[in-house]
């Protein structure tokens, strides 16, 4: 009945701090450009967590692996090392074997939007082999909400359409 | 007159080897998808060498760098500890104050495209301000080719549009 | 009066939390051994923290950097992906223009020790030259105790001695 | 008859060129320290090749495994982006279940020492648990000298004695 709009799903957004390491900075004074890929993972990560599981639970207990397929990312203010970051991440896609994250960072001290980002991601299992989300999966990254909406019957990861 | 096609600009691919470390490895087994910006890196430090100077020097001795604006990798096929990989870089596009590379990521045992991505870039000072390339630098990008062409007075690099 | 004994000072330890991350494991299914040094680096930025100054800010507006000497690790047991681990620093040794940490990696989750390690600091300007270090710095390393112990008169940091 | 001396064994010495990466930099402009151990790692890869075999396949056909168990650095002079560098490895101690390394970098253009270090590491098999070296290997890593002189009936590599 009271089923919430797709819309509303896919802008809940989850946010986890981070601080920026000395290590992560190069030459110009400012965060290497390929750390914004580790900080989406962490992104992802607490996602899962905030979703009520462990991504390494799922990848030891249930042989299923988020292989990265895509990456994406916008670099828009400089970061400086010791910055206060948040990382906000949320699901702008699910189907049965895949899905895909957006990613923001925004340095705490000002509010600047430092980069956005996208990563899209394939189940496979520890082959390397596709295969669809282990049971409940997909319905817990979804979060409680649509767990409601799904009791009364509704489906909502897509199926896979012919790519 | 022998003035070359852009196409034939923007086709010509500088070619680097590397051997993937061990610590480039993650859990998974394979290479962790950050580093593939890392290699890209690599691929436009030796596409400058190639193109007659160091990108060091840039920085260093014209206060000019390229600041990544945008990056995007496309995850094709897994690659191992030890792969040998040939790391192909292109120029598609060249302007007064900016330019952005292509790459391709080939392992060289079997010949497999490991990925495919592409990298933005803006020229600034060492302060972050916006600047157009130092001179003569455009040129050298664009390669000998063009050189030749350039003294017959043809100007290559585009104008900026509106944006 | 109460100046606390040396052994005292050296004897307190700063304790900062991490979360292992995905990117800092290898294909032996553990962390790579160069992060623990990462970790170290975290270490004394929270430690400086909690002394009352922030690194970054010795850096850039003292003119004063801790420059690495010298770097010690001792890997006990093996981190896995999203253990939380302590980070446990101590200062080992304060001189004029040196310092040295000492530091313990431990699990949360079952107490295990990870690593041990220690690192010897110069203090430089920007330009790598050793200086000693700013105007009082080495006073709030030591710690608000000797702080009361410096306002009774006695001077902490030890001379260089011939090396 | 012709068996060499420990001290020419131990003092062969494999060399490998690398080029130091923008990402290995940090805000001070120079290398960060903890990148130093992944050239390490390199060192000893190279050195296995060199002795003629691989370590992948020493991980991944013989289920042996070269874990860290200590590690050393003393960084004697700043690496720039874009130096080139000779990592020189050799062994210092071979015994059944363990094994040191040596390490020297050099920077081409001047000759200067940047850190000399040292690893130490123990054999173990996939699931951690502490083996000897599979059939062969130490004997390889030895060098050719050694091998002629093994033939001779002489056994090299130490016994562990009680720790």
């Amino acid at each position: 009945m009271t089923s919430p709009a797709p819309e509303q799903v896919f802008s809940e957004w989850h946010e986890t701090l981070l601080r920026v390491r000395y290590s992560e900075t190069d030459k110009m004074g400012i965060v290497y450009y390929a750390n914004y890929l580790i900080w989406f993972e962490i992104g992802r990560t607490e996602f899962c967590r905030a979703r009520g599981f462990s991504y390494r639970d799922m990848e030891e207990n249930e042989d299923a692996f988020l292989v990265v397929a895509e990456s994406y990312c916008r670099y828009k203010a400089p970061a400086y090392y010791d910055d206060e970051l948040l990382v906000r991440t949320h699901l702008t896609e699910l189907r049965r074997r895949s899905l895909r994250f957006g990613y923001e960072v925004v340095r705490v001290s000002d509010g600047q939007i430092i980069s956005e980002g996208e990563t899209g991601h394939v189940v496979t299992d520890a082959s390397g082999r596709v295969r669809s989300f282990p049971e409940g999966y997909a319905q817990r990254l979804l979060g409680p909400a649509i767990l409601k909406s799904q009791s009364a019957g509704e489906v909502v990861p897509t199926e896979e359409g012919p790519e």
